[in-house]
C-alpha cells in the first residue's frame, strides 16, 4: 500500500507515492524516548520547539509550492499558515519556559487536618507517547508540526504523527525536517516519528505504548477512531476535533444597522478556504423578511469556483448538498458559476429555510464541508430559541447585535455558551487566534471531549496528568518541585 | 425492584427496602436547574456547600449508627469519615470563593499576531448535569455527599447521585438532608437528586441530559459503565476510579534500618478498613532473604477478623484468594484466625512469591479487595525493575528507603511516577489527605482517565469546559470576565 498525492486543481499525481510505514519500530522508539524526553529541562524543550520553527520558516520556499500542489490552496494562504505554524511552535517554547502549565502546588504538612496532611508536592507530568492525526484542511497548522504536535512536544510527550493521505509529499518533507531538528537538538529519534497509511494508523492507536491521541477531521472518521481508543483493553483519551455547524445569529437591530457588512462578511467567511474550515458559519439565522436575498445572491454569484482539498470531499459535498436541496422547506437561494470539470472544484451555494422547519428536521443542521451554508429565517424570539435548541454542539457560535439591542442578547449568549466553545460578537468565526485565551473545542459532535481546547496554549493540558509526591525528600523530587525552585516556575505554595 | 440494606456483621436486613427510582423526572429537573445553577454567584454556591456540611455534621448522631449497621465499619472510623466529608464540602466552598479554578484569562487584541488576535476572554464553565456513582467502601466520603458531589456542585453542575446498593438507608437519609439544604438555599430542586437501582443508573448514564459521570468502584463495574458512556450517540467523559494494586518497595537499606516498623506499618495498612481501601498496598516488594516471615506471620495472626462491606465482596475475595493460592510460585505466608460464619467477615491473609514469578504471571498483580496482600521477593535491582515493568497503573506507589540509600531510588521513583498518581516516601498509601496538592488517580486500570484526580481541590476540573468570549462587550460578559472583576478573581490578564 502506498499513498499518492493528487493535485485537486487538475486531478494529476504529484511526485512519487509514499509507501505505508510499519509503525512497530516507531512505537518502540517513542516508548524508549519517553524516559529521556520527559525529564528534559524547559530550556532543552524550548530549544527544540524553536529549532523546529526556524527550520520550518527556512524551508518555506520548498514547502509552500509542495503544499499548493497537494492541497490546491493558494500561495498567500499557505505562506500565512506556515508563519502561523512556526509562531505556534515558538509560543509553546515560551509556555515551556514560563512553566505555569505544570500547575505545581506545594503544601506543608498539617497534622490537624481531617484526615491529617503530610508534605505534598503536585505537578503535571507528560502522559506518555502521543499519536497525532493530521488534518487535510490545514496542511501546516493542523498537520505534521501543527498545534497537536507542538503542544505534545512542549508537554514532554514523544509524538507519532499519522500523516494525512491528502498531502503525503508535504508530510514527508516536514517530517524529515523535524527528524533532523530532533537529532540536531541531541534528543533521541523516538521523540518524533511519522506513520503513513490508514490501517497503520489504527494499528498504532491500538498499541499499548500510545497513551493519548489527538485528531482533527470529520465526525465520521473521528468517531471511528474514538471508538477504537475507547475499546482498547487499556482505554486512552482521544481528543478529536470533529465537525461543526457554527450557528450565527443576526438580530433585527443588527440587520437594520449593517445589512451590507453582514452580507459581505458572511459570504466571505463561509467561502473562505473553499468553505473547508471547521469554523465555517454553516447556519445564519436572519429575521424573516430580511430582504437580503438579492445581495446574498449577488455576493455568492461573484465568488469564483475554487479547488477542494481532495476528490472525496468533493463527492461528499455534492451528495450532501443534493440531499439538502431535496429536503422539505429548503430552497436553493444562490449558486455561483459552474466549476471546472477536471480536478475537484466547488462553487459556492446558499440555501434557505425557516426556524420551524429546522426545529422539525435536525438533519438540516448537518455540516457540509465546502462553500455552502443555510440561511434560517426566524419570526420572533420563541421561533429562534426553539430552533437553537435543536442545534448540536459547535466549535463556535456568533451573534451580530447592537449596543442597547432590544433583542434578549444576554440570554442568547448564555444559551449559545452551553453549545459552543467560542462565542463571537459582531465578527465571523473563521479566524482562530493562537493565544492563551483561545478555545477551539465544544460539546459533541464538535469534539469527542468538550473539556479541552485543541488551539491555544491551554491545549497542552491534554497531554498531561497529575502526580503528587508525598513526603519525598527534596533531592529526590523533580526539579519543578524542589524547594529552591531551580526552574523559577510560578507555583502555588 | 427495591434495594435492601444488610448488616454484614450479621446478615440481617437493616430497615425497610428502598424502592428503585424512575430517573426521568430527576433528569428533567437537573437539566432545568442547570441554567439557574451555573449562573449562581460564588457566594451562593459556597453557602450551599457550607450548609450541606453543617447539616451533615448536625445529623452525625443518626447517620453514623445507620452507616455502621449497613457497612459494618466501626464507629470511630465513620465519625472521622463524616468529619472528613463535611470538611471536604467546606474546602470546596473556599475553592468557589477564591475562584482560581475558573482559570480566567483575559487578552487584549493584537493585530500584529499571526493570525491577528481579537479581544479574548476565557474561563471554565460547568459541563452540565453530572451523574455520580457512589462507592460502598466510604459511605460518607465517596458516597452521596462525597468528593464527586462536592466538586461538581462547586463547579456549578447539578448532581444526580446513583446510590450504592450497600447502604440504601444511609443514602436516602443523606439525600433527604441534601434536598432540604438545596431548598433552604433557595435553589431549584434539580440541583441535587438521587437514583436507586442499578438499571435505573444505567438509564440515567445513557440520557443525553447527563453530560459527565464520576464513579468509584471496581474495575469490572467501572469498565462496564465507561463503555456505556463512551458508546452513547453523544459520548461523555466518564471519570472512573477503579481498582489499584499500589506497589510498595522496600530497599535493602530500609529493611536493615526499620524492619519492625515496616512489618507493623504494612500489616496495619493492608488490613485497615478490612482491606477495603482503593489505596491498600497489595504488593510489597522485599529483598530476598528478608527474614520478616515470623514477624509478618505474628502480625497477621494478631489481626482480628472484621466484617466486609457486603456478601458480594466476601464471595469475590474468597474465590480470588483461592485462585491466587493455587498459582505456581505463590505460597500462603500467614492467615489470621477464622472469621465468624454468619454475616460477611474476613480474616487477614498474606501470600508470598518472587519477582521473576510475578514478571511471568501478570495475574498475580490483580487486586483482591479485602485484607490480603502479596509479598514479592527480589534478588537485585534487575529483578525488581523487571517485575515492576509488569505492574499496571495504580493510584499510589510507595518506596521505603534511607537517606543516602545505595539503591537507585531516583530511578525507582521515576519509573513509579509513570505508573501511579501519588508517590509516597517512607509512608503507607491508605491515608488520602483532601487538599490542593493531593492526586488520587493514575493510569489504567486504576482509573478510566489518568488526566484527572478524584480527590483534592483540582478534582473540580473534571466538571468544567473552557469557553472563550471574542469581542463580547463587557456588560454581556459573565461577571468572572468583566473588566471590573466584581468577584475579585485571580485572573491571567
Amino acid at each position: 500500500m502506498s499513498i499518492q498525492g493528487i493535485d485537486p486543481r487538475t486531478g494529476s499525481p504529484v511526485g512519487d507515492a509514499v509507501p505505508a510505514t510499519d509503525p512497530q519500530p516507531l512505537l518502540a522508539a517513542a516508548a524508549d524516548a519517553f524516559g529521556a524526553f520527559k525529564t528534559t529541562t524547559p530550556g532543552v524543550r524550548a530549544e527544540l520547539l524553536t529549532l523546529l520553527a526556524d527550520r520550518l520558516d527556512a524551508a518555506a520556499a520548498t514547502l509552500v509550492p509542495l503544499a499548493m500542489a497537494e492541497s490546491g490552496l493558494p500561495e498567500a494562504r499557505l505562506t500565512g499558515e506556515l508563519a502561523r505554524t512556526s509562531a505556534q511552535l515558538r509560543l509553546f517554547a515560551s509556555v515551556v519556559t514560563e512553566g505555569a502549565y505544570l500547575e505545581a502546588i506545594l503544601e506543608d504538612a498539617d497534622p490537624t487536618a481531617t484526615p491529617p496532611r503530610p508534605v505534598l508536592a503536585r505537578m503535571l507530568e507528560p502522559i506518555g507517547p502521543v499519536l497525532v492525526y493530521a488534518a487535510s484542511n490545514f496542511p501546516f497548522a493542523f498537520s505534521v508540526l501543527g498545534g497537536d504536535t507542538a503542544s505534545a512536544l512542549a508537554a514532554g510527550a514523544p509524538v507519532l504523527v499519522k500523516a494525512h493521505g491528502s498531502h503525503p509529499g508535504l508530510s514527508r518533507a516536514v517530517a524529515s525536517l523535524a527528524a533532523r531538528a530532533v537529532a540536531d537538538a541531541g534528543l533521541p529519534a523516538g521523540v518524533f516519528g511519522i506513520v503513513f497509511g490508514d490501517d497503520e494508523g489504527v494499528t498504532a492507536l491500538k498499541d499499548p505504548r500510545v497513551k493519548a491521541a489527538g485528531f482533527t477531521g470529520s465526525t465520521k472518521g473521528g468517531r471511528f477512531l474514538f471508538d477504537v481508543a475507547s475499546a482498547r483493553p487499556d482505554p486512552i483519551p482521544f481528543f478529536g476535533e470533529l465537525g461543526s455547524i457554527n450557528p450565527t445569529v443576526v438580530t433585527p437591530a443588527a440587520l437594520a444597522a449593517r445589512a451590507d457588512d453582514i452580507v459581505t462578511g458572511f459570504v466571505g467567511s463561509f467561502t473562505l478556504g473553499t468553505g473547508q474550515f471547521c469554523t465555517k458559519p454553516g447556519l445564519l439565522f436572519l429575521p424573516a423578511g430580511h430582504g437580503l436575498g438579492p445581495a446574498l445572491t449577488a455576493a455568492v454569484a461573484a465568488t469564483p469556483p475554487a479547488p477542494l482539498l481532495n476528490a472525496r470531499i468533493g463527492d461528499q459535498l455534492a451528495s450532501g448538498l443534493a440531499e439538502l436541496a431535496a429536503r422539505d422547506g429548503v430552497t436553493v437561494l444562490a449558486t455561483a458559476a459552474d466549476a471546472p470539470a477536471e480536478g475537484s472544484w466547488a462553487s459556492a451555494q446558499l440555501f434557505t429555510t425557516t426556524a420551524p422547519a429546522l426545529a422539525e428536521d435536525p438533519s438540516l443542521t448537518d455540516e457540509h464541508f465546502g462553500p455552502a451554508a443555510l440561511i434560517v429565517e426566524y419570526r420572533d424570539e420563541d421561533d429562534l430559541f426553539a430552533a437553537l435548541a435543536t442545534v448540536e454542539g459547535s466549535l463556535t457560535a456568533t451573534v451580530h447585535g447592537e449596543a442597547g439591542d432590544p433583542f434578549p442578547v444576554a440570554r442568547l449568549l448564555s444559551v449559545l455558551a452551553d453549545r459552543a466553545g467560542r462565542i463571537i460578537w459582531n465578527g465571523w468565526p473563521t479566524g482562530v487566534a493562537v493565544s492563551h485565551a483561545m478555545s477551539h473545542g465544544g460539546p459533541w459532535p464538535s469534539t469527542t471531549n468538550a473539556s479541552h481546547t485543541s488551539v491555544g496554549t491551554t491545549s497542552i493540558r491534554r497531554w498531561l496528568r497529575p502526580v503528587t509526591f508525598q513526603s519525598v525528600p527534596d533531592a529526590l523530587l523533580p526539579p519543578a518541585l524542589q524547594a529552591a525552585n531551580p526552574w523559577h516556575l510560578p507555583r502555588r505554595e
